[in-house]
């Protein structure tokens, strides 16, 4: 029976990576990188090098690379729709023929997941359609990973939730059609828009990184009064330079404040 | 000038200890082991275990041992109180004590926190009340770790959020008030009261877990309706056997429920 690891590898810092993630790594024949863009080469460069310093056996292990099918944004963007749902099938597609076709029969086969494998990532969905199709059989195991929202809390040295609190984790576009309820403390990933803007009026303090844990991660905290305008700069600064960005951020409001 | 490193050392499982955990403990001179009461012994033989595999080293370390303060569960639990200010205060006392007395001026000290440092946990909090009271300088970092609500949903082989949703994060006190307002996706921590036992009308599914990564680990997944039985029983009878309990779940609500 095929074997399949879905492989949470942190948040872009190498040494994000667990033991049993390494462990996993060296029981694997075929890691699958799948390719979301030449804007991206920084993270394909990053999984090689992964696998280079892991791997410590000489069976060899083979790669496959595809490209990510392009997702329709103007019809849907982060949100439940049509134009996910095809993106989803046609993601299936490209993965379903990979694990027919490149991974033998006994073979261990391994999907790499920035962060962890639970937050915001659509392989575990994936595998489980092509496990319905019934066209390919298979097993998998998850290795949880440092999740960017741990590795920004981190770096900030502050908590996710303050004492005996929720704290919810959520995305830009939902953020920005309203301020949670029943929660002061919110984490936002997926947010190309800055859609903090929406809540200057709470002024929050706001946490923010980007590329968390890399040698161009780069931090701001303070109210949001004071740095929302510093973040929007060094925001579209960074992603003109780099091509790409991935930043996260936690806001927490005061605590007196009720909706 | 004093070091402290903050590190996440994973859910229970060792081999969810990072590289970046591993290196830290082999820069640490000094570990904090704060004992919460005979029944969690398995818990500090574990930590033991980590460092007794991890630290590649001879120079030596050290171990200093204390005993976390007894809290005042009557009065207030896991909500924020003055029972809890007494308590923080309490623990702070020790680890100030500890820091300046058994960590000298150059050295390198360590908490070693279950889950990750971000989620439910004090030692942020308490390290920064220390910097504020002055009497002993220091710096810190925080590695982060695999939290216990990562473990559970790896092991159940399912997301913390589905596509595009939000996931809270709470505790069983808050969900035993009511269901959090604008999620169907709740995780759940520090439930001592099975309070999932206030939402079987709206039957959700339920992921739960205890002991997870550990030898002892059990599984339970299913709608409520039919598992919270099953999991009231297995509960019981654990935590009779081994003395002690560690769970979290994962309650998902059909999404065509509003509140």
């Amino acid at each position: 029976m095929r074997k399949i690891y879905v492989i949470g590898i942190g948040a872009g810092d190498p040494d994000h990576l667990t033991i049993q993630a390494v462990k996993a790594l060296n029981r694997t024949d075929v890691f699958f990188l799948l390719d979301k863009g030449a804007e991206k080469s920084d993270l394909i460069r990053l999984r090689h090098d992964i696998l280079h310093e892991h791997i410590r056996h000489d069976r060899g292990y083979r790669l496959v690379e595809a490209r990510d099918p392009e997702r329709d944004r103007r019809a849907g963007g982060a949100d439940y729709s049509p134009a996910v749902d095809d993106w989803r099938r046609a993601r299936a597609d490209i993965y379903e023929r990979m694990l027919t076709e490149d991974l033998g029969d006994d073979e261990c086969g391994a999907f790499l997941v920035w962060g962890d494998p639970a937050l915001y990532d659509s392989t575990l969905g994936i595998l489980e359609e092509i496990l319905e199709r019934g066209s390919v059989a298979f097993t998998y195991e998850v290795i949880p990973g440092i999740s960017s929202v741990s590795a920004l809390v981190a770096r900030h040295r502050t908590g996710l939730n303050r004492v005996a609190g929720p704290v919810q984790i959520t995305t830009g576009r939902r953020l920005a059609e309203g301020w949670p309820q029943g929660v002061d403390d919110v984490v936002v990933m997926l947010d190309a828009h800055q859609s903090f803007r929406h809540h200057m009026d709470k002024d929050p303090v706001i946490h923010w990184g980007a590329y968390v844990g890399t040698e161009d991660e780069i931090l701001v905290s303070g109210r949001l009064s004071e740095v929302a305008g510093q973040i929007e700069e060094l925001r579209s600064e960074a992603r003109n330079r780099k091509g790409w960005i991935m930043d996260t951020y936690l806001l927490r409001r005061d605590r007196d404040q009720s909706d």
